[in-house]
């Protein structure tokens, strides 16, 4: 019996909500889909017609400019009509529930939901209410999870790693809070990374972070001995306040990405941030624009990444 | 002597601003027009070219996520640009007045202005100023009207009764201060419905409503009897504290469609909402999602209504 | 060696910034091609493939109905996909550096970003970081350039007058904190028109203004004398306050454009005003809707001249 909401009874994506569960078979699926896209989103590329007539919205319940952007782009790439939406300054405001705006906007001919929302579940909860022939794709959900960054996150480290089956990879930050960090441990994990560390102090790691098959270290000196793939992450200061550390220079210091700290990885071992980036926060401008960097590299493999999953949807 | 601003000199539609005064012939030549793009719609349907070229302005005034998506996924069916223009935020607040930016957006090749304003007569006034290829859209004015509100509910009064010519009708909420509510009764009244019964409390009823050649209800038990269609109307919570409404509760126990009351009208009545619903306001949950309720077809409707407007008014 | 950062290596057209610098050769290329596009931008004409497949981006720091609406219209016209970005909402709020948000608007494929910032100097910040195959357009800033409105005004004046080479030129008002003014007098003075004034109180003229080629005058009544064209300034209430002008009513009385001081020019002189309009403080309403006003052609002219400008950038 199929219990994955994501999955049509053929087995086939019908919603990208989660990393969590996806066969790797889909999650290779997506990235061989992705490099198809990468060459197409190159310079003096026409558009492609696979979602000609489409319906796209775009549901921000939170603000994103480079997640929303990157949506819009990579589907009037693919030729959909696309319909941005901020739900927070109408509909919800009149005090209409979220389930009444879903099922409002299902009866427009809408064809994908692309969601970002504050509450942990929203595209769950979407996803579970639409008509079958609508597709929903989880754009961040409060702390619970954000896919397409994840499948992003994969595609970059396949390029420049060629191979999942013999790297370690270090998640440093702000684990607690990031809804990117659950969705990267269940991606890496299900293609084959046989060893993914978290580098954190106690009080920004979810209890039980173990159990996610992860590798736990305090100290980042020690952390990063033998890394492939350092995945910075960003410190949302009004949370850190919260979390017991006595200022941002002091959280710099411990667990901030200098050049020096980055010297303790392999020498070959690529930097990434999902973005926005705290400068002389969780990394130094030496390491955000250094050689080793690849987190422009992640934005531009977004939209590879994004009309992959859109494709793919479409297509199911 | 044609005094119907919404008219060119053939009598053809120029503009849409309200269902008053507009000749049946019109009113059915719109529902036909959307009929053939209802099937258009549907999934799988390539776009439309008729408004290729053409530049649809969303002005907006007042947000309103629903009705700007109907008219931009319309719009955009027939292949039109569109652009969205939150003027509240901009030209306005430069303190250039609402004529200046008619005036100037007219300037910029627009073909087509959808407007919604919160001054009634906000539409008529646009539409007496722009030039002659320019064609203006009441998307709501105060509480004026709602004409292409008040044309999708008769496009689906249509499919779901067939014909206008032997209904009973209700419209029951806050008529006092609904656009829509004014736009149904005119249409009701030129498409032959025998019977249009408003059913309110006397403080949310206009002074001489009767002379819209309605019938006044104040008891809904008694207004429900041998009703083809019911119109529920949103209460507008803040309004309702000046119209000496104790509490919502009551207005509920009062006026609020519950499956009880249902019963009293006839067995296959339809009940219609134009959004956004306040459940267990104006109407209980097991209505509004009960196999009576025909308020997510309305929202489906309003896009090939939409259609049909404006490609009528691109092609007089 | 090529020092204008505006150019590519060959002499072309790179970023537009300034007007300041360019050759008149450049300025007449974008004159002559937006004569092309006129024709292009009347009714019944059907879109230009030029940008198809682009990406062009506005990014509007300050908001701007009026500049931001035609460079949508216009890129949409050429057929690119256009996102429209308003920074000051999202990515900025999260504490990212202008230079990051470049950096990754830049990763997204990108083809061209129009800029509108309050602070001098971002769109020159932003064409210097760019990749190369990224082209930045000035749509204002702070009080430095705003190029496409003096080529729109250009156009304009060639239209009407056609030929610069013996006009006088008078700008009235706020010189101090116009950027229009500036982009204006460097495009007059580099097409020829012998003859530039500037009409305005001391306390609204930059120090050493006089070093820009024009003749100032305080006084408007001398200043119309012989004038071909005038062109009148929007006053900024909230910047007037602090240039010790006692009230509007004064401000109007002394330097507001009235028919009676409009007859003090030449009998075919035109008014232009780069909009939005203060009635009744810079200029009359008699003036504004006059026979000599050619304030809403200068709008739809502004089409044209966008249309022209992307088009050359996208083939250089």
């Amino acid at each position: 019996m199929n219990r994955n909401p994501q999955l049509n009874k053929h087995g086939e994506l019908q919603h990208l909500l989660t990393t969590e569960g996806l066969p790797v078979s889909i999650l290779l699926h997506i990235l061989d889909t992705a490099e198809s896209f990468a060459g197409v989103t190159e310079r003096e590329v026409k558009k492609i017609p696979l979602l000609r007539g489409k319906s796209v919205f775009n549901l921000f319940f939170e603000s994103s400019t480079r997640t929303r952007t990157t949506f819009e782009i990579a589907a009037k790439r693919l030729s959909a009509d696309v319909i941005n939406l901020n739900i927070a300054v109408s509909a919800q405001s009149k005090g209409e529930t979220l389930l009444d705006t879903v099922n409002n906007l299902s009866a427009m001919h809408a064809d994908m939901f692309v969601v970002r929302h504050s509450q942990s579940g929203a595209a769950h909860m979407m996803a579970s209410h639409v008509r079958p022939d609508i597709h929903v794709i989880n754009a961040g959900d409060g702390r619970h999870a954000h896919p397409t960054q994840a499948l992003l996150d994969m595609f970059t480290i396949r390029r420049y790693k060629k191979d999942f089956h013999n790297l370690r990879v270090a998640i440093v930050g702000d684990i607690l809070h990031s809804r990117v960090a659950r969705s990267q441990i269940h991606a890496l994990t299900t293609l084959g990374v046989p060893e993914v560390r978290v580098i954190a102090p106690k009080t920004l790691l979810p209890s039980r972070v173990e159990r996610l098959g992860v590798h736990i270290y305090h100290d980042i000196t020690q952390g990063m001995k033998d890394i492939d793939v350092i995945i910075m992450l960003r410190l949302q200061n009004e949370r850190m306040l919260g979390a017991s550390l006595p200022s941002t220079e002091e959280y710099f210091k411990y667990y901030g990405l200098t050049q020096e700290k980055l010297t303790l990885a392999k020498q070959d071992a690529i930097v990434m941030h999902p973005g926005p980036m705290n400068r002389g926060v969780e990394i130094d401008s030496a390491v955000a624009d250094g050689k080793q960097s690849v987190i422009l590299p992640q934005v531009t493999f977004g939209i590879a990444v994004r009309m992959a999953v859109m494709s793919i949807l479409a297509g199911n």
